[in-house]
């Protein structure tokens, strides 16, 4: 029995319509880095949940190249970002924000979220310091949804959060690596429009929500659309086969599969968090997406590692631990079932 | 008819052996990051021809982002790279080199070359120099082999520039991007047991050599391999889904496929270079491998736009035209045909 | 009356002895960027208290400067400086560690100070740690002394540091820009010589100790000199007119003078203490340097701020501000009197 | 006898009148980092010379500081600076234009200048390329004034760089660490009032006109003030004691004194370049300012090395050297004297 299944949502290959589609174009061929036709099309199939036209959209590799191309593109020297003390790019991207010349300022987070209050105090202690030159100047603000416990932000915090950051000259930049599972969850009232229209910068993730790779970088703000590919090549980020990443986000946006799949896998999340409330075990962090983050007994941690494999997140006491149960557009429900089975006979 | 068939090397999918490998492992789950047993298995495949058992091995997913991670992860702050001025690193990779913060310091090239004797030359300077602080100190070495131009090393020249470069603690690292060409060449006396031998650091080359993308980074000098997965995170190159990469690889080498395929490319291209020389149309420089550099007259050059695609390389004067044929992995015999019974009703 | 006293420690030009040099040596021809005699003789003069013989001395102009180039000399790219959260570069000097590309991870203080159990914890964080690679791997340890708040660190206290240090191969940095005044303090038990046998890298700060401006960085592991002086061209630091640094250090150092008038300062710094402490106003953090930072209740601090001038610090509550008093080199007993007296009439 | 006469312009103190400066304020207490009354009544002293009063003015410590801080505050990170080959910044700082993250791209020089029409060519070069994205687009264009060989741009020349530069919106930047042996050159038709019309950025070198150190740096352009002193402040240039770059700025400009320094300086190395011309010794490049670059006889460099110190540029043939002979605001007519009449003697 393979038991890598709960650790995370970037464990299996892609949904079988991408590489179908691999297979019926492996014969044609295609301009490069990413000026062809497939691209075309693909940003085409997204834009039309964008309903935003002035929006450019990029295809790159992966997330943390996509966190910190954005960054450093819209960064001067001396600006930072503002970002969650848990954020992504503040805790495990090996410093590639600072490796760009960025300080990450951290707000401390509550649920893996910050609040527009929070950056609006942030941008009035720059604005009123009586030494400016000698702190960083907050340049954007990052916020990732769901966010790093699988939390999401809803319309109402985005529309403030935004309102605060156009007021301050501060675009705002939302690492969705993981969107699809924010868009699928119960709670959730944001669309894509809506981030179009709320956000400077997003991406919305492929590696973790069906594709073999890739993260569509959505710019909204025209100002910052201006020789994007430029930094993108000087990033390491441009695939010379750009047509691979057109080719999945295509199938995956041409007909919806994108929703549908990251969907299931928040309701799959779910009977997992129900399995462990009935058992009485606690959340870490109430999450309404497919990551789950509870804790356990260690006694009860070691039962399911016998057939389960999920992540260390972090020791709570001396008896407890919190761990991550994922699922992703690739559990089956008769692994949950197993899981879930096994949950119940703790 | 599509038309895009020689215009580069990386215009089509990959080798149908690598889409099938996907297929089979698609509903199986992988570690993340690379630390899974394809990879494991991929770098065996590699190393029975490497020869060289304190060689590192780590998969990136492009070149421009292998050049730039492996020349930062050696150079300290206040040195440079030497390269040829037609290095790819001096003159198509927007900078990248120089925004880690390193210049490249160009030295003069033929045929794409350059030599033991101007590196040995490059390296005195800075030693002799009487304001060495003032100016940058050499710090590793960068040759492509095949170069842009297509032209190999051979194992006397490689040997030569090893030599130097270790006389002087100079790190060599070798741009493989097309390595796979080079050694099939007719010409060729190098072999990858040779490159790790020789050189510090060198890639093998996937992305325009019959996979999807990926290019495979030989780290020989145990002392430049420290800590290098940080540096691929850092910079963006560590795909989540990394047996991706692995996956390819083992493909390409578990039975000597790269080599099959690559050399065909080459016997291909010499088909159209003969057909060039058949009709009396020059080089703009000779090469023995996949990419074919000829100055034709503006009236050949419209003539043969009619039915192929080849890339513009530059002008020559106003009636004649340097252009590239580049033949592939994906190329077909008949594809060849087409082209050289064109060139030969020129 | 000129009301700029108790700001900062740089409110004046230099020490007259200073001046006078500068005067008797203007007719002076001296070679360029700090290959002169009169470097020389100032290093042999730092060199007699240093009991270092292996220690190298280089001259720079600012602090910021210092910080920086001694860290991005240090760091490998994926690597990260450890210091407290008050520590200057984590706080006042715009991210320039971070504009070379790393990021400073910072520790709980304790005023202003960490310990070597939290050095420990730290590098054994990132030693344990199961994804190093995403993580920034701590690459040395920065502290000031005295601190930004004008505490020290004890013999023992630093002894314990570079013993942890030294365990994880983190090389240890300390920011002397005001190391005079911690030399100094009556409960200072720290020699330089200390300072060169227990650190790898530290400086004596000129500007803040009786200069117009430099910073003395010596370089005590032998293996962190290397080419230190090309950082400091590539990192702006390179006075044309080198000598002018050395001047001001041999006549800070050719008879203890730098001792004498920041000790002298130290001892001013203990009056306006004891008027505080003797009014029963608290103070914010106990120091024992020329930075004093005591809590006034904000009708005090207008009533001071009539006749002197010094720095806000923070706000406590709606009464309460915490303000800084700083001695200097330039002090004079008088105008100590004169602050003593007005806070005496509280 | 002390030798070291003609090597350089900067191995002399400053001026007496700014020792003077120095010594009348030194008991005088100003506020921190180039807020202060001296450095305002400084920009206004140089402001009169300017008439452009949208100009920010800004005093930096050194040239290559000054040179990387201008330039880093201006490119956007895929930006490179053009600049000729023989610019400073492309030859003798190490790499600083680089160790910012950016390229300098080098064009062919004539005399250490370079025309409007290579500017341009190069512009157009980017604007009409196939693969804007794989090369580094021209940001700015940075030329010095004097250059690195002594000549000077004519009005006609910078007014035609400057149109040719604002025609494809390069910031033109002039690097003025001799700007006034230029101004003082009997054969240049510009002025500071010209400088700021034509120019973005431009600075008014101290360290080797008069000062002990110093750059004021001039940003004519409003766009480009933006947030400048923060960039300062992180690229380690911003003094504490700001107000000893503003003294000695207005000591030079309050009535003059900086033009009439420089001019005597270039008198007297007219003296020398006849002295040369009269015996028949070719000079290496033509120059009528403060450097004197002539072809010796390697016998004769040695017989005039008996008495006089001087700069190797360059070995010319196996019997000739080109070698660097500077005056300075601090030459005497004495030294002259001597110095023409040991060449008389040849």
């Amino acid at each position: 029995m393979n038991m890598l299944r709960f650790n995370n949502d970037y464990n299996h290959g892609a949904h079988p319509a991408i590489l179908q589609a691999l297979q019926e174009t492996n014969d044609t061929a295609f301009g490069g880095y990413g000026m062809d036709e497939v691209c075309e099309a693909a940003k085409e199939a997204i834009q039309q949940y964008l309903q935003s036209p002035c929006s450019e959209i990029h295809f790159l590799v992966g997330g943390t190249q996509a966190n910190y191309t954005v960054i450093a593109s819209i960064l001067r020297p001396y600006q930072s970002v503002l970002a969650a003390e848990t954020g992504h790019i503040a805790v495990h991207e090996t410093g590639a924000v600072e490796h760009t010349g960025h300080k990450v300022e951290t707000l401390p987070q509550k649920d893996g979220k910050i609040t527009a209050a929070q950056i609006e105090e942030a941008a009035v202690a720059y604005e009123t310091s009586l030494i400016p030159e000698h702190i960083t100047q907050p340049g954007m603000v990052y916020i990732s949804n769901p966010t790093e416990f699988g939390t999401i932000y809803s319309k109402a915090e985005l529309e403030e959060i935004s309102r605060v950051c156009r007021a301050h000259g501060l675009p705002l930049f939302v690492d969705g690596a993981r969107l699809g599972y924010a868009l699928g969850a119960a709670d959730n009232d944001l669309t894509l429009a809506d981030l179009a229209r709320l956000t400077d910068v997003f991406y919305i993730g492929g590696t973790k929500c069906g594709a073999l790779f890739g993260e569509a970088v959505v710019i909204n703000n025209p100002e910052l659309q201006k020789c994007f590919r430029n930094n993108i090549k000087q990033n390491g980020g441009m695939l010379a086969k750009g047509w691979l990443l057109g080719l999945q986000y295509l199938t995956l946006f041409r007909d919806g599969l994108y929703f549908e799949i990251t969907k299931k896998a928040d309701v799959l999340a779910m009977q997992i968090k129900e399995a462990f409330a009935a058992k009485g075990i606690p959340s870490y962090i109430e999450s309404c997406t497919n990551q789950q983050f509870v804790i356990l007994e260690n006694s009860q941690m070691e039962t399911l590692a016998k057939n389960h494999i999920f992540e260390y997140d972090r020791k709570i006491d001396e008896n407890h631990t919190s761990v991550r149960f994922c699922t992703s557009w690739a559990s089956k429900q008769e692994e949950i079932d197993a899981l879930t089975a096994d949950i119940s006979r703790l």
